[in-house]
């Protein structure tokens, strides 16, 4: 947001912020309320009657974001001019990394007999036989044409590989003739500049081809959603602010590594999580907490179990507000209705905690409360990092 | 705001309007109440009671506006397409006229050492020192290569310049080295276009040495901020309303000058303010109304004092309101906390009062009624002069 004047307005100090992630955390209601108003949450209840409070909403009106717009918002990158193509978004999501000038695809294993391809999912193979299969082309294929690259199974007969030359730009068709009974549709390019990345990718698959020619059912591979990490300025450089991303799931991670963050690994648990964020606060002036069982919840249509996740939730706030953090943002990347089973366009409820932020009437973390006492109001998700930044007094006055 | 769709929708009538801001009137809380709940305003409680309440943002989420954006956004124009550069600001400030056409710098006077700059405030001399060297460079620098000069003394040891050619553009570094025990640095033009300014600074800088060649410790200058006044459409042609400014701060005056209103001088209190009000309402359409010691107080982190400001601005009201203007917009151009000491990025409250404005629930004229009652919500502050366009009556309907 405000890109071109934000290089000037950027200043340091010694202020820290968190900014902790209930993934999917708004809702709407049922039978007349919401999973936050549903559950019992004095901490942030206590949190909220000494904050500011308001709605944000992640991309656009009615809008629902997939977890990678949802959070690049939250980190301040508008997400409709900072998309992320599918290739990234599997790479990340399977732990990979994925940094600028790497080219990232999807793979499906698939099964090829006689010239043409007869299953696009090998069979759906289970994620081991994926695994082993992976590991084959690990040890059987160094590079393609002198070209690194990292490969790396994910679910099922899914994979996904990333390769590292910044020549290779990915205005790239899908190789993946997308029906049975047709021969392999080769990798082809939109634009000259991409003309490279067909190539390598069409040699990729002639390669694991060949090296899986004795394989049953999966013998061959599709490749689709070549992408380009973004071109984005890192966190640390736009915002002055030395960041980590505290999360268990690698998609999260990744989103984070993605724009510069640190990102620890071994984390499974809440409480590792919190320990995590004690134990290296001093470190980084930025610290992106994520917690991820409010969308899982809603994503199971599990109205109470949703409410549960958010009263687990709401037992972390003590031991982060004991750290001091000059400012506390809590917010989601997007919401996640139990009713609806899915993500939404619902705007979030989000809280800013500081010495200088406003201390509203709403006396609980919820929608209704946000909406009707907040003195937010409502914002796109990309003002929240200027918020941030102004409580954390980084930004200097712009013009006299 | 809608600067491709508004020319055509201009209309002119007979009404008037007054924009009644009172600087840095918006806070954050303290204690949980800000400076306005903390005030006794019978006058705008009554008015909030039958006006339209909401919050604008004078420049955008989380930035804090200095007194040109903060004035530009209020005046209709996009502060950050429009940015008033230093030399500018400078000359406004010291009360200079600067219209389309013109470079305005700000300078130093600095002393000079066998050609080594040894002091860049010349030993902080004294403003009535500075005024004397600028009286005396007047007498002997009748112009500048051909070219008309205004020059004027600031505070200390600073002051403005305002060359009149439109030649002149403002692309050009600072003439000056930054650090003492340098030899002077030569104004350099960053473009083509803006070589003649470096040339026309670098003479100027070459005569007031020679000038005062026998001063002591103020024996040359530096010259910084180069800027052109913004190439903006002046108030009258922009909205077809003839606007004036009252104000008792050159740099409010100087601004509302730069968007084309006539600006009285001479006045010294707010009760002087409100008779030219008064005395001339007749011959204006719009009516710009500066209060400034909301803004003081804020700035000298007096809670109470600002409470008394407001308390003082409101017995203003009434002498206002018995003009009965078709529209009254009563906000501020930023938000001062005394907590905070300084200019802010919060959102300012804001009301508007006229025959068709929504009167909403809220009963005061704060920060939180505003934002939990108004009707208005949140609105950048470009978005005022639309408000005050259309509650005037002043604009056609778009489209049929």
């Amino acid at each position: 947001m405000y890109d071109e004047i934000l290089p000037n307005l950027i200043k340091k100090n010694e202020t820290k912020a968190v900014l902790l992630i209930a993934d999917g955390i708004g809702g709407t209601t049922v039978n007349g309320h919401t999973e936050l108003e549903a559950a019992r949450t004095p901490n942030l209840d206590e949190l909220a009657k000494q904050s500011s409070l308001g709605l944000h909403y992640p991309v656009g009106y009615g809008i629902t974001p997939g977890s990678g717009p949802g959070h690049l918002g939250l980190f301040g990158y508008d997400p409709i001019r900072y998309q992320i193509g599918r290739g990234v978004l599997e790479a990340l999501g399977s732990g990979m990394e994925v940094v600028r000038g790497d080219l990232a695809v999807r793979g499906n294993f698939a099964t090829i007999e006689n010239g043409k391809i007869t299953d696009r999912r090998a069979g759906r193979i289970p994620t081991e036989k994926c695994a082993e299969l992976v590991q084959k082309i690990r040890e059987n294929l160094p590079d393609v044409e002198g070209i690194e690259f990292d490969i790396k199974a994910a679910r099922d007969y899914r994979f996904a590989v990333v390769f590292h030359d910044e020549r290779l730009k990915d205005a790239v068709e899908d190789a993946d003739p997308q029906q049975t009974g047709l021969p392999p549709r080769p990798a082809a390019a939109r634009d000259e500049d991409s003309e490279l990345s067909a190539k390598i990718i069409n040699v990729f698959i002639e390669k694991v081809t060949e090296i899986l020619k004795n394989e049953r059912p999966a013998n061959t591979c599709l490749i689709r959603g070549a992408a380009n990490s973004p071109d984005i300025v890192l966190f640390e450089k736009r915002y002055g602010m030395k960041p980590q991303g505290i999360a268990v799931y690698p998609m999260y991670k990744g989103l984070a590594r993605l724009v510069g963050m640190e990102t620890p690994s071994g984390l499974e648990t809440l409480e590792q999580e919190i320990e995590r964020l004690q134990n290296s606060y001093d470190d980084f002036d930025f610290h992106f907490f994520h917690f991820k069982y409010t969308d899982s919840a809603g994503e199971d249509g599990d109205f109470d179990r949703k409410v549960a996740m958010i009263e687990k939730f709401d037992t972390a706030i003590p031991d982060i507000l004991a750290l001091k953090p000059d400012v506390l943002v809590i917010t989601g990347d997007h919401s996640t209705p139990s009713s609806l089973r899915l993500h939404s366009w619902h705007p979030v409820p989000l809280l800013i905690n500081g010495e200088f932020a406003f201390s509203d009437s709403a006396a609980r973390f919820t929608e209704r409360e946000a909406a009707e006492k907040g003195i937010i109001g409502h914002i796109p998700a990309t003002a929240i990092m200027m918020y941030i930044l102004a409580n954390c007094g980084r930004l200097e006055k712009f013009g006299a």
